[in-house]
């Protein structure tokens, strides 16, 4: 059954620069060009934005969410209407995550055992349970290109102890997912726990590495440890992964930790910051972070970021946006959010050029420089 | 002054069907075709949609609101950075409304006499004054293609007095409305006061027409009467206009209500229905009602409606659209005020097409006896 599904899914680095990669990676709805950059769609709509608006600002990949699915609308009805793809009219690839990060950061009364998790919904209070099996037949109904192996993620202040243990049953759970794939037409990732502890990423890593699977993640990131902890671990942790196959940082994360996390080798990407931050009036731009509702905005004919040629910033001034937000419309958060994530999408695509153009790393250095310079006294 | 104006700004019928009229509208934005219905930018935005989305449903002229826009951003900053029309990136017609209907609905403390209104800002509680002559020159600020002149408009309870002294009132403002008037490239339209009080009405129309202005305004319906009581005023109001000049109704409202004012001989109109609806669940569709919150439609495959080409129709179930409302995410109000446009504005451009062919009696009745098929339960 895997090698049938090897047929459909496929990934090739195409150049290197240092550790940084560019690649490309083949499912059954589409070719992307890697690093990649995935908005996410949690609950099949990436928030404010429609399908045609994500994919002109450059998203070729999306990301939804398995547990927030599964409570509502029910993966049944998404398999009984056709598949996620056409529930929410998105045609290209969908990656879906197991739901393990959101039992743990969402759900009440989460109870964890070999077996499973066991939880009470974040919306109606129902108690329910996620097994390694169950994560793959949601995944399996919801039709992803990808899936992720049920995982246990710990918080940054976890004990080693906890860590191991998460360790542990993360690799029970990669089996047995793996065992209980029924789909050919659907690429399951493992993923690499282990926190701040190298010996116990490693430990995780080639257990994982020993199933083939056909990409792995780096999870438990971006769980509240300083960003140098990450900065420090993520070339060792991706060193660990095969050459040959996608690495996929995940729930990371602002823009100068995506520039990182290709310094160090990783290909995909997903984070809620573009669309979230856009909807609080929080601007990625070329200069640097602008917060428009700021009054030094007020009467700004200038547009968001001048180097942008998304639909928000050449049609519109700082001016105009501040009084959106200022005026509580829903047009602030859907202008905000579209930049936002052309400017994530330009920005690992532009990474891409330089990692072709061997100079990364001066593109790199570059990024971090100008973005010192934003005129929003806030930011 | 006036002739002046006149050359930039133009109206004609070119064909008839009973007191029904399709005519043609030349202002210095851009032509449109009547009957029109122009969605409401209370400030300076279509709620939740860009003005891309606003000109693909057919939107050709759109309405913005004086009041907000003088309290915020202000009218000065919107001059001082090119006019309402950049301000928003709106490049067809826009018409103003005078403000003075949005006083006396939204503002506290208010109090008119026969200079103005003086009032309580709803945002911040800032005592203002609204004059004839200063919502001529918010107007002018703003640069709309049309501009309205300062009325009272008492409500549907109103005593025969208080009708008669908004008359006098609406036409001494009219009269300085007129005199303040600046700028050469602005059409003032009048506003026909007078209530359910025929003869008021009559002696309303008869003063303003007299100052020739070049389109005139039905105000004063939707105000809380039921709808047959406009239904029964509408053809003799409608009437007492001239007939080379627009007729425009204002904030009226049920697709049921545009059709009997195309019926009376109604050439404009605006309302915030399709886009406040749309934001609650509720679509205007070819089969009547929908109301996309009802359990209902939890696994209906079928689009909003079949008989609809919109972005919203062609792409989306009606399970989809049920799943946004219920998860309470943004993109259910875009598409179904985007959706709602659509049908508003096919319904104005079927209408126009109907009296071209001599049959728009015929469309007005299939309209009515359709609309009441919805399989919509709680519709």
């Amino acid at each position: 059954m895997y090698t049938q599904f090897c047929m459909s899914f496929r990934f090739a680095v195409e150049a290197t620069d240092g550790a940084a990669r560019a690649g490309r990676l083949w499912t059954p709805h589409g070719v992307v060009e890697t690093p990649i950059f995935m908005p996410v769609g949690t609950q099949a709509t990436i928030k404010g934005l429609t399908p045609e608006m994500v994919h002109t600002v450059g998203a070729r990949i999306i990301l939804a969410n398995t547990y927030h699915l599964t409570l509502r609308p029910g993966d049944v009805l998404i398999r009984d209407l056709g598949g996620l793809h056409r529930f929410m009219h998105w045609q290209g690839p969908i990656l879906t995550d197991s739901g393990g990060f959101q039992v743990f950061s969402l759900a009440s009364q989460v109870h964890v055992s070999d077996n499973g998790a066991r939880f009470r919904s974040h919306i109606d209070g129902l108690l329910l349970e996620l097994t390694p099996e169950r994560a793959v037949e949601i995944q399996e109904n919801l039709g992803s290109d990808i899936a992720m192996v049920l995982d246990e993620c710990p918080p940054a202040q976890a004990s080693r102890e906890q860590v191991e243990q998460a360790v542990r049953r993360t690799i029970l759970w990669a089996h047995r997912c793996r065992n209980s794939q029924r789909r050919s037409d659907q690429a399951l990732f493992a993923i690499v726990q282990g926190g701040l502890y190298l010996d116990l990423r490693q430990r995780c890593a080639e257990a994982l590495i020993a199933l083939d699977f056909p990409g792995y993640a780096l999870g438990g990131f971006s769980v509240g440890e300083p960003p140098e902890q990450m900065y420090a671990m993520l070339p060792v942790c991706a060193g660990l992964l095969p050459p040959n196959r996608p690495r996929y940082l995940m729930g990371v994360g602002r823009p100068e930790d995506i520039l990182a996390g290709i310094a160090a080798g990783i290909d995909m990407f997903d984070c809620v910051m573009p669309t979230r931050n856009g909807r609080n009036g929080q601007a990625f731009t070329s200069q640097g972070v602008l917060r428009l509702r700021n009054a030094c905005h007020r009467r700004d004919p200038a547009p968001l970021d001048p180097a942008c040629d998304c639909y928000c910033c050449q049609h519109f001034s700082r001016a105009y946006l501040h009084h959106l937000f200022a005026a509580d419309e829903m047009l602030g958060p859907i202008l905000l959010s579209l930049h936002n994530l052309a400017f994530y999408l330009r920005l690992v695509r532009q990474a891409r050029n330089a990692i072709f153009s061997g100079n990364f790393a001066h593109f790199h250095g570059h990024c971090l420089s100008t973005w010192r310079q934003s005129t929003d006294s806030m930011a």
